[in-house]
């Protein structure tokens, strides 16, 4: 008989969070982590394995050594079950593992449409986290030449970008009416498939599939909705991801609609000593408060070191506080971030809100080399002026910049806190401070709010 | 007789956020702005013009079309004198403009130290914020060959890159045992002085400057506190800069101890009617309360636009709360931030703190082509475990990576908040969710604090 203090189920991020955390809290507890994958990929890094990278190999989580130093143990190997009140854990090797505390951290599976015709046939790929599969994505890949691109999100615009620039046809099919759109409002969206567009990749918006074409065996090409058909050597899905939440649904753990597994703000489920966290884990919007399905390696992190944290002894200061969704990408050099709520998604969820945005530089003065244009959009609440969500497009540095205002958005900051709010710059690295993009698109937002009173006072 | 609402005396940062945010605030008010230079320069651009840009030319603050936009006046011209019963100010041409409210943005000069000689001769310069002058320091040094710079500061540092770069032999003198130890600790410190020492510079610390030494006109050399001599065909002396406030004092106006124009969260002077903001303002340090003379452009903005707010209602939440000293450059493709206190300061000031260093990649994979190592310290106060200063070191993104520290600190955060914080991570533009420097320096200040905590109660 096995036993262990806390058994970690899963080697992603959040797995590698909880763990590390964990250990780090209660360092006399016996931690031991099972995962299916002998290497762990780097989630976000899976694209550039098709492109920047040589190869997955330096794509692996470089994790072990840190476990080795904590004093974390870890094996590869499959739970195929849970009985919650005997504590223990069955592998499909049929070992039996007793544990304390049970943490769930299972991770997600690309999305393949029942409805949709032809999934199985060859060359007709998905992305999931896993090494061993994406090797052999990637030798299919190596003689083909036409990838159609099903679905505009970040891992099929990542995808189109990294293969275009390998050589392939790519073509990218969106049902929506603009890719991003989960995260950028479509003026800002439009800038993001122009550059696709320029780089040679054909973007097809607002348009769905509707068959997978093939010759019996081998995928030929994609029939849309509207008719039109389209010639492919593979066909990538990328249609999102579903949470695993088969292995607790089958122990009795609670699952929410959109099939994730139930978590309050110490991500624990119902049962208090099974604890789940990434993208297995229910999610709430920080601003909405309503469920969402966005699913976020940073989320996940944030999400194991919260639940690492409250294993063994409740913090009232260390929960989760929903998920506010901070997206970066770099498509061809230029890069895109988003924080929060999009105007579009905030008008729909019933805010009543103002928006600015300010385009600038990123280096001043502009005539510095590695000068890049920087745009700031600012979504606000009117009444109480607190920032909702935040877009940027710019150089390099607005992964960091778009993190600046994630926590913008998570300390309920308004604008007028923006506004008087000091921050650094310098010519090489950031905008000038009097056209410093963030605070004048704050200053934007203050102004119509300002006007709209002074029309009001004059009107009445 | 001229008469304006808003007088704005000087054309830099600061006096063009006041006149900007006062114009957009009060757009019924006229607002006319005084400067010294026909082409006012992009401050912190300055060390730029001898290197990564072609000219002074392409430094020049684009400034006039937003004033033509705004509809704020401007002329080039110099106040001799204000006489603050009369709400009036005197030109040097004689020309007299009454005033309702009078914004002194007058800037600072650099400091040339009396008690120094030789300071007159022949190529010993300066580097004020004056277009004519540093061009004719740019001609000079055209053809002069070694060059010493006293004063380790940002300026210096950034002119001993640019100069070494251009070809120049180049010495760096500091007095104190580091450069930049305003902003960084010395661990870190010694990190830019190898940069520097790697690139060919020459620096020497913990070593003063005795005399500057020449042939009657021209500058031969320096001679060193420790008796040695060194060549040079040019001197620069950075050795700070003092607030230009003698056309203040001489108003009748309150000055502080160390020379700055006394001024209160609304960045009014001791007469209502005239506000003073940018380097000739007095400046408290946000996290010691004491006075401080730390003078930066993006602080000048802060301050700029509070005084525009301000200038004719005042707001309780538009208020100055201290300078938090954020700063950022890049030597040789390194970048260097800093914010709030360095962990020497702190223990100075008093402050019982615990800080945190962790070295990570801002990348990941760490194999992606424009991986730069990166390094984050926190310096936090035990006690309550308010973060009150943050360096960083690594490539570009470290910019705006200080300006998330900065707000951090602006907003009282404690390490557990940042634990738990959500941040957006991607492959191209920043460090992994598992190993994001931020977070994981906060880690290991909240794992000292517990350990201190755990061992005292073993002991107790």
């Amino acid at each position: 008989m096995k036993k262990t203090d806390v058994l970690v189920i899963g080697g992603s991020a959040a797995g590698l969070a909880v763990a590390t955390t964990g250990k780090s809290h209660y360092p006399d507890k016996k931690f031991l982590m099972i995962r299916k994958e002998e290497k762990v990929m780097v989630p976000c890094g899976i694209p550039y394995i098709f492109g920047s990278l040589d190869s997955s190999e330096q794509n692996v989580l470089p994790a072990d050594a840190i476990y080795d130093k904590l004093g974390i143990d870890y094996n590869v190997g499959e739970v195929i079950s849970i009985d919650k009140e005997a504590k223990k854990c069955k592998l499909l090797d049929g070992e039996e593992i007793y544990y304390d505390k049970l943490v769930l951290a299972i991770g997600s599976t690309p999305v393949v449409p029942k409805w949709l015709p032809g999934t199985n046939l060859d060359n007709v790929c998905t992305i999931p986290k896993n090494k061993i599969y994406l090797d052999r994505v990637k030798d299919k890949l190596q003689n083909l030449k036409k990838i159609v691109i099903v679905g505009g999100g970040f891992i099929g615009v990542e995808f189109s970008d990294e293969l275009s620039k390998a050589g392939k046809e790519v073509t990218l099919v969106e049902i929506l009416p603009h890719i991003l759109s989960l995260a950028f409002d479509k003026e800002l969206d439009k800038m993001a498939e122009d550059i696709l567009t320029n780089g040679g990749i054909k973007v097809n918006t607002g348009i769905g599939v509707k068959e997978i074409l093939g010759d019996g065996e081998k995928v030929t090409g994609i029939l849309l909705n509207n008719g039109d058909k389209l010639d492919a050597d593979a066909v990538i899905l990328s249609m999102g991801y579903k949470p695993n939440s088969k292995l607790a649904s089958e122990a009795g753990l609670r699952i929410n609609d959109i099939g994730f597994i139930c978590v309050d703000e110490y991500m624990r489920t119902n049962d208090p000593d099974i604890i789940a966290v990434g993208d297995c884990a229910e999610k709430i919007d920080f601003v909405t408060r309503k469920q969402t399905g966005i699913m976020l390696a940073s989320t996940a992190c944030a999400e194991g070191r919260i639940a690492g944290m409250n294993l063994f002894r409740l913090s009232v200061i260390k929960t989760f506080s929903g998920t506010i969704a901070i997206f970066s990408t770099s498509i061809s050099g230029t890069s895109f971030g988003a924080a929060g709520l999009t105007e579009a998604q905030a008008i729909k969820e019933g805010f009543n809100v103002v928006t600015g945005t300010f385009e600038g530089m990123d280096r001043h003065p502009g005539k510095l080399p590695d000068m890049h244009k920087q745009i700031v959009k600012l979504i606000v609440a009117r009444e109480s002026g607190v920032i909702i969500g935040g877009e940027a497009i710019g150089g390099k540095s607005v992964g960091e910049l778009v993190n600046l205002i994630g926590f913008i958005i998570q300390s309920r900051t308004n604008i007028y806190t923006l506004q008087t709010a000091q921050i650094g710059t310098h010519p090489l690295l950031t905008a000038s401070p009097t056209a410093y993009p963030l605070i004048n698109a704050a200053n934007i937002v203050a102004e119509k709010i300002r006007f709209e009173y002074v029309t009001l006072v004059y009107k009445y």
